[in-house]
């Protein structure tokens, strides 16, 4: 049970307020310097051009806000030894949070080199948003952080998954008044529907209006406060309010505010864990209305700054040309009294630093914000236990999802007591066949329950809401807060949060540069209900570009696999699920799929990435005369029905079929940890003979991964090229040429001399393709012998 | 004015009832026999497993609901005499729409093979879902549609987007209570703070709670009815609800809130347009809750359906095989009594057809939803009036974009009183130095106004919110509805609407193929602030990958173009604003530029696609010795620097310098309209000398365009390789090795024989990049000899 359930909050004296002001000045004092200062931290002599940086970046506007914010959540962190952690939505707002953790010490434990001094805090300044030093915003190099902030629209979403499973945690979340206008966080407010006030600790949103964006008022601080109120309380929300511009008002006020939401947090954890009450709580929040580029310049030259858009970035713009900009810096810099807050050699007072917390209850020190710390290994059971018996190729079908879907039941049940792995998807987790889950673990669900449901679960742990941005949103805040979980998602549909991936491939980039960041658990992705099975849904649900996507970000981080059969996305899914620091994707199919491989076949298979399946060619150990390639499970099968075809049709043409899982094993060695050397390559696919190339999805994906290999001239790629509709399976194939019969066309084009010597076949297959359009038309369904077919038939 | 504003709805009577309720009836009889039947389509004989479709798909669960609002909605256009559209956001209902469209006549006057009576209802109902027939989803296919709904998500955006500057139109606009939570979808709601009372016509959401998605309940259909409440008065909306699962009961109250929201709509609007009165207005909505599948079957094996998530698809799935089934299928078809709503011929009788509108009032009928039939052409100011004067290239520098904002403020002019082109942008306008519009239009704001607030306007049609949902889908709905505009964007966070303009791309994909879709004004994208100039924002800032995205997509449909200067700019923009039916995404730079190409350079440039800038080279006529290529602004200035250093150090090299700005035209002619032969290609690019090509975005777009091509493996390509930070201009492109220095390293490199002749030249390039790592951690700025640099120093 947190502590802070069984503290009341006492109103701060006023001597405790004017500590808190002093923080909060020497935090803003902090952030202006880092905007400005390359030397002269302590303004020890008159402020000279020469002090000043060549280039002036950074954001001002939201920082005071923020510094306030921290400042009041380091004295209810201190004074009711809670674990908190905060989100920072308007992570533009670096210098803000730089500061405070230097203000606190964890900045100089983690950077040494930026000691808590006069000469540290000159680095403070100069590295700010300086070539070689530190980025503008709340990035991975910030400590406390999980949170960007530069894509606004996400700091919610982060924020509850950073709650969910931490029942002693505290997360506070700042919410920007431009953020709020996003769809991601307008959605997320809705997430206190699904956040467990038994398991899973408290989220404390803190709407920030400082009332405009770059250049614009912003739409909420411009509601009428009842409207704004109206809005909060439908949220599920009982919002707090405290407005000002008088600093000693505004301390006041806000330490209250922030006293009622945890003194009422705390009873509503309470009454949920110690007297079982189960109506959905409505948790408090506070709404903060304070000045953009509170303290800062009031006007430059002759316009009102503060309290307008104009304060969002560097509010004087000319210091180093313009004295009367220079002045000014210096006025507004001296306003804090720096003399006050730092000692001679430039260490923070006492007062200043009386509200900090103790070591890792330091927002910078939290080892909630560097999840690596905190993340167990994963208990995954043996795969064979739930492996498909396969003792010849293609003899049988499964659903590989719902194979899948029994491990993950195992890893459900295995982590009951730890909490620690979820499952998250928008409404597809039944759909996607992974149902098997329910058996140990019900969906996420704190509002009304009736009896016709199923599967609810108010200590849940599989998330589902129609919404791919919280998914996303609520799974990257508790892998980074050092748990696990897998994302199951229609494949088209996976584009929503392409742009929240990029962010996410960034943060861990940038975290495996920094040594201090632990390494996490993986971001993992289960695409299904792909391109090729949108029997229901047609064209708006085909898209297999989420790949294409991944793959131009860094090589060190992104991970695709397209396991072709059940056992091989055992093989793939227990690997991505061990793995650390990485964005796998995984495609497969939910719908029956032949078996390909044993467990032991699949594990092998999936360990080389890429392999030839001897027992489906005819090469016979000599040089093959073509290579049928697939990555994918529809492309594998019509790979291997397009090799027994021509097994059957001309027994003498030696066919060499490879099965790729691994896509970055096309990658030259340099460009991907995973990439084969041209040896290895040419092994596989020749140097010189034609390759035909059967491909879930673009077909130019493979030509980009491939286009260094000396055979590239012979590859011949076929896969998805928007050519959809509601239709068949295999009338899908056939609108994009990907269908056995068109792959036996391909071969006989491209192997030479075959033309002639094979023209019967070729028009066999024209003519079997054909039928196939004919009866489709008729039937509505495919060709009895497409149907049934089989590997072994 | 719009007829319904002098208009008093009055309770319908008994008998009016009565007939709505046949229209009902009818609706959802067709829908279910959509779904189910491929015969017999009157139940004129009892239901045999041969009538039943072979693959039952569909999804009955939303269909009565949108049944029940089309119903109502003909009744109030009828009635009232008003032009109106509906969105209809659960698009999966797609047999809904088809069945309404079909009763009323529009869908026999666009398919005259589909006619009104047994035959063309048969056809109907095989060609639903059906290989070769119609998608199941409210798709481009559909008359009277500009709303997918596949994607779930954007309903409410599109609403907006065609009300604005309808003045005359009624928008009613369904959304599901699934799509609901959704974050565009909820993003959306706060439109109406953007909706112009005078200028623009009304959106009337109808939130449909039919309480379940695929598998589980829906947040919205779980709030309290007061929680709910407040939540929409937070939307600021006045919500008006009706509940029920009794037929008549429904029909009454429905009716009434159709009543008294469209009244007050005509009140609110009259208020603005003839008494000025400008508050914002708190539009009415109607909430709707009625079972999810009603008139379906209430259980099946046992198990609830009606009112469930069980109901969400197909309710009975084993029709073909189970006796009871097909009894249970046969006892619902008939409780809606087809032989009181069908003649003996098939066609629908009087009663059923008393609620339909006449002529283009009929919802598949209307000329707003088929927007090329409304558009016209732009009026677009003759491009000398905008254009830079360029005597001789890289003499002067201007800011591209801004120079297109003369271009868009004239345009803004001239379309004052058509009020048929907006400008939007997720607050970035300015930011994006496009200001100069506001000298013709404001900013559009119906929210409180300060004194401190610039260029907000009650009837502006620059549209600013931070959300690029919103941008993207208010542009989508204007567009559709027969206007023109502009999304400038933020090059990195394009991303985010990435699965949006998948959905829009596929739409023009698909309207192109129907010959009744009259060309639509195309979707045109400015990105700026792009990857190589985020000084502020850094590496979350960085990412030029939406071109490879959009790339995946039909080529009929998608063009990207890449303007080196300012001119080249307004010739592309001319371009993509004048033509129609594509998705046209232009790249191009906010900060100063050095102009290449006069006004009719541009142009011929432009036109070309593609070209040799023969001033910048040095092949005096002879076949080259090598090709320096550049596409995109900052690309361009360092191989122009490149080609001066060699022509410096290296004046014996026949260096060939090409810029491109259409990227498509590398790709070969058959992939798409504007690829080049290879005899083009090889006259621009040789078929066997070195290629450096500087590229913008990722290095391997251009080898996934030009793999085919004879001189490929020649090609060597530099671009953003994800090195990013906080960091000056220069830093970036030495960072990603797409630096002046490193180009002609590049060139020392690969033109045979050089690497020995020019080892002192390559060394003295090592060096300055040397240098320059020094300065910049030094200086914190570029080197002098960068900073300083110009083609005519």
């Amino acid at each position: 049970m947190p502590e802070a359930a069984q503290h009341h909050g006492t109103a701060p004296t006023d001597e405790e307020l004017r500590a808190l002001d002093a923080h909060w000045r020497a935090a803003n004092y902090l952030a202006a310097g880092q905007i400005y200062l390359m030397s002269n931290p302590l303004l020890t002599e008159p402020l000279k051009p020469e002090h000043i940086k060549p280039r002036l970046l950074g954001h001002w506007g939201t920082s005071p806000g923020l510094n306030l914010v921290h400042t009041h959540l380091n004295r209810v962190i201190k004074e009711r030894g809670i674990d908190a952690l905060c989100v920072w939505g308007p992570g533009h707002g670096g210098p803000s949070v730089l500061a405070n953790s230097w203000l606190e010490g964890s900045y100089s434990e983690t950077y040494p080199d930026v000691t808590r001094d006069a000469r540290g805090m000159e680095r403070l300044f100069r590295q700010f948003s300086f070539p070689g030093g530190v980025p503008s915003h709340v990035a991975p190099e910030v400590p406390g952080s999980i949170h960007e902030g530069g894509e606004l629209g996400y700091s919610l979403a982060h924020a509850y998954g950073a709650a969910f499973d931490h029942p002693n945690l505290l997360v506070a979340c700042v919410i920007g008044d431009g953020e709020a206008e996003t769809g991601p966080l307008a959605a997320s407010w809705h997430s206190n529907k699904f956040l467990d006030p038994v398991h899973d600790g408290a989220v404390l949103p803190i709407l920030h209006l400082n009332g405009y964006k770059i250049a614009n008022p912003t739409v909420l601080s411009r509601l009428p406060e009842p409207e704004l109120d109206e809005l909060l309380r439908g949220y599920g929300h009982e919002p707090i309010t405290v407005a000002g511009d008088d600093p000693v008002q505004v301390h006041r006020a806000l330490a209250q505010a922030f006293d009622e939401a945890l003194d009422r947090i705390a009873l509503l954890q309470r009454t949920a864990r110690e007297e079982d009450v189960t109506q959905r709580p409505h948790w408090p929040m506070i709404v903060l209305r304070t000045p953009k580029g509170w303290t800062g310049p009031a006007e430059v030259d002759g316009v009102p700054v503060e309290g307008t858009w104009r304060a969002h970035q560097v509010p004087l713009a000319g210091v180093r040309e313009n004295p009367q900009h220079l002045r000014q810096l210096e006025a507004w810099l001296r306003s804090y009294r720096p003399e006050e807050l730092f000692d001679t050699d430039g260490r923070p007072c006492a007062e200043v630093l009386a509200c900090v917390p103790d070591g890792a209850r330091r927002l910078g020190a939290t080892p909630y914000a560097n999840g690596g710390l905190l993340v167990r290994e994963l208990p995954i059971a043996s795969l064979d236990d739930f492996a498909v018996p396969v003792d010849k190729p293609g003899a049988t079908l499964h659903e590989p999802t719902r194979v899948l879907g029994g491990l993950l039941e195992q890893i459900m049940k295995d982590t009951t007591a730890r909490r620690d792995f979820r499952l998250v998807g928008p409404d597809e987790t039944a759909s996607n066949r992974l149902d098997a889950v329910f058996g140990a673990s019900g969906k996420a669900w704190q509002a009304e329950v009736l009896p016709v449901d199923e599967h609810l679960d108010r200590h849940g742990r599989v998330m589902e809401i129609l919404s791919e941005h919280l998914c996303q949103g609520w799974l990257e805040g508790y892998l980074l807060t050092g748990r696990h979980g897998l994302f199951s998602c229609y494949e088209a549909f996976v584009h929503i949060v392409d742009s929240m991936v990029n962010q996410h491939i960034k943060w861990l980039k940038t975290s495996r540069e920094l040594n201090w960041r632990a390494p996490v658990a993986s971001l993992n992705y289960l695409l299904t209900s792909h391109v090729w099975r949108q029997d229901h849904n047609g064209f708006s649900h085909q898209d297999p570009g989420f790949v294409d996507h991944v793959l131009n970000k860094s090589p060190q981080v992104v991970r695709v696999y397209l396991p072709p059969d059940a056992n091989t996305l055992l093989s793939v899914a227990d690997h991505a699920l061990r793995s650390r620091d990485y964005v796998n994707v995984i495609v497969a199919g939910k719908q029956p799929c032949f078996d390909w491989l044993s467990m032991d076949q699949a594990r092998v298979h999936c360990a080389r990435g890429a392999g030839i399946w001897e027992w489906a060619g005819t090469e016979n150990g000599s040089e093959p005369d073509v290579v049928l390639a697939c990555a994918g499970d529809v492309p594998t099968q019509e790979v291997l029905a397009a090799a027994q075809l021509l097994r059957r049709h001309l027994p003498q043409l030696a066919v060499r079929v490879v099965n790729v899982v691994d896509m970055t094993r096309l990658l030259p060695q340099e460009e991907h940890p995973h990439g084969m050397t041209d040896f290895e390559y040419n092994g596989l696919f020749t140097a010189d003979k034609p390759v035909i190339f059967a491909y879930h999805g673009y077909p130019w994906l493979v030509h980009r991964l491939a286009y260094r290999r000396h055979g590239h001239g012979n590859l011949h790629v076929r896969g998805y090229r928007e050519s959809g509709t509601t239709t068949t399976p295999f009338d899908m194939v056939v609108r994009n040429d990907l269908d056995r019969y068109r792959l036996v066309m391909d071969v006989i084009d491209r192997v030479p001399g075959l033309a002639v010597r094979a023209a019967g076949v070729r028009q066999q297959m024209v003519d079997v393709r054909a039928r196939h359009h004919a009866w489709i038309r008729e039937h509505g369904t495919d060709l009895p012998e497409v149907a049934d077919w089989s590997w072994t038939s």
